[in-house]
């Protein structure tokens, strides 16, 4: 028996190591992308469930905004409860899957390869289904992963999703890239900020993360964590989103933690932030200088959800302690999903 | 001076002669789509936020099965944050807005149609700026919304969708939209079963709401009226992503409203009910013969969502005045949301 949260906080500390591993060898995103270009796609469809779900969303972002594709996250029950075949020809279809085993997923790809489509899958297991049924295949070699709650897996799918999008481009943040590896481990280093932001929200009955733009998956992860490890209800928004309904729950002293960042976005979230403080929400602000703090001195924006997520999956995993969980064995759950 | 949920409770009273109403005059839907049709669309875009974004997922559904093309929701930031130009030749762009104001979706659909896209803004103010901007506007012809949470706009949206994307169809169910205005009538009438649910969730602190296919967006909105006007944290997945970690937060006797159909989406939600059952989650059912009844004999499942969600505006409502809100008054909203 291992003590409670010992193999998430493993895979937690592991990430820095592992961005520097898989950035040593990145030599497939170019060759994938160089196969990709000559097809032309016209559309990027992701496909994929839970933690991965939000990798797909990031990999939406990175298509609608450094290739200029439109961009969308299939619903697999399309293809799976519905049986509908859609007219794939000129669409890239990206699945994104730690175990590559879930049967939902694999029948999108394959129906969506069936209509024409340029399929990828992403996954952590070379040999899955998901990666057998796609015409090219990501292997993250991320490592096993033994906790329930994904950590290193996501963010090697965010990684994998970034080489494979700007292999061919000119906006690609090699400088950026260069700096993960060390500005993750500061960031993962600051564990007292991450003590005090477990005890503020110890008795907490609910939660809300917001975000804009590239930081929006990291507001659905964080949730996410926060919801497996410390079942608790805890509402992701985009910021956007927030102010067109949600802000109904924000009350004097609800927990809102806000993802901000020096880039565009941080713009965009000035006033969502300011209305939280009109109506004295308890802000904690996730970034740069904040009070979770996120180090991305020198790297540009799109890289940031990949050390965003880093101090928040520590908060989750000492908030759970804190609240007498064991994050390696959430409720419920088992690692392997397999929906239909 | 009107008494807490007056103009809610009208205007969810109002929905079946508004059914009605809109479905004595439907040729703008054969006409818009002869125009659609002509344009050849390869893909599918739909901008929208809040209530309007669950009209949107429902557009997604019914562009992905009835016409089989791939499609997607949009990001508005990519267009108004990023400032990212997207080549949107082959795309149908339909932005969908109560309102027609926020400065977002104008701007997202103004790009979209400079790159080259088809667009169409059904909004409820002919005259709004996203009417204007569009190439194809349809006006929703709901009559003004006076409650800040929107009901009869989004069922009017949801019908307004149905008509455009199956007008050339040969699946359109005319039996079934000819039956809509009475199973409306006959579903919102069960004001006990209302009452029941409205205490049975009076002291809740938090809710859960799923369902899956066709009947997804009905969890999104149904969890949106909640937060809105009862203040109560409402968490919406579809059945499939519910399993994908979220369950954690299922306990002995936590709320989950789950939706089911007489359609192709029911057999999907079994392993979900099973699992929540196995959990003794409180769960309540919403569709035909459940706890919360939703008259739907003869009407195909894609028509569905139209009617689902009226107990579950009605709950909202009343479980909002036992709690000691004011529906029509939520807190920290306005009726207008500008978001950029």
């Amino acid at each position: 028996m291992t003590p409670p949260g010992y193999h998430m906080d493993q895979e937690i500390r592991s990430q820095p190591a592992m961005f520097a591993a898989l950035l040593s060898d990145a030599g497939w995103a170019d060759d994938l992308s160089r196969h990709l270009v000559r097809r032309q796609p016209r559309f990027v469809l992701f496909a994929a469930r839970g933690t991965s779900d939000h990798a797909a969303l990031y990999g939406k972002y990175l298509a609608e905004v450094e290739l200029g594709l439109p961009a969308g996250l299939v619903s697999p029950s399309t293809a799976t409860v519905y049986r509908a075949a859609a007219r794939m020809d000129g669409v890239l279809f990206v699945a994104v899957s730690q175990s590559g085993a879930s049967p939902d997923l694999v029948h999108a790809l394959t129906a969506a390869r069936n209509g024409g489509a340029t399929t990828v899958a992403l996954t952590n297991d070379a040999g899955s289904a998901l990666a057998q049924a796609a015409e090219f295949s990501v292997d993250l070699r991320a490592g096993e992963e033994i906790a329930v709650a994904a950590t290193k897996t996501y963010t090697a799918e965010l990684l994998a999703l970034y080489l494979m999008f700007t292999a061919l481009s000119a906006t690609r943040d090699n400088e950026g890239l260069s700096q993960v590896h060390e500005a993750a481990e500061r960031t993962l280093i600051e564990s007292e900020r991450i003590d005090e932001a477990a005890q503020r929200y110890r008795d907490a009955t609910h939660l809300v993360v917001t975000a804009r733009g590239y930081s929006s998956p990291t507001a659905g992860e964080a949730a996410l964590k926060l919801i497996e490890t410390c079942r608790l209800p805890a509402l992701a928004y985009s910021a956007a989103d927030l102010l067109h309904g949600p802000l109904a729950i924000v009350d004097v002293g609800t927990p809102v933690m806000a993802v901000v960042t020096a880039g565009a976005a941080s713009d965009a979230m000035r006033p969502v932030l300011d209305r939280l403080t009109e109506l004295q929400a308890d802000v904690l602000l996730v970034g740069p200088l904040a009070g979770l703090p996120v180090y991305t001195d020198g790297i540009t924006e799109p890289l940031h959800p990949i050390l965003q997520i880093l101090p928040l999956q520590q908060l989750a995993l000492r908030l759970a302690l804190a609240r007498g969980h064991d994050p390696d064995r959430p409720r419920n759950l088992s690692k392997v999903t397999r929906t239909r």
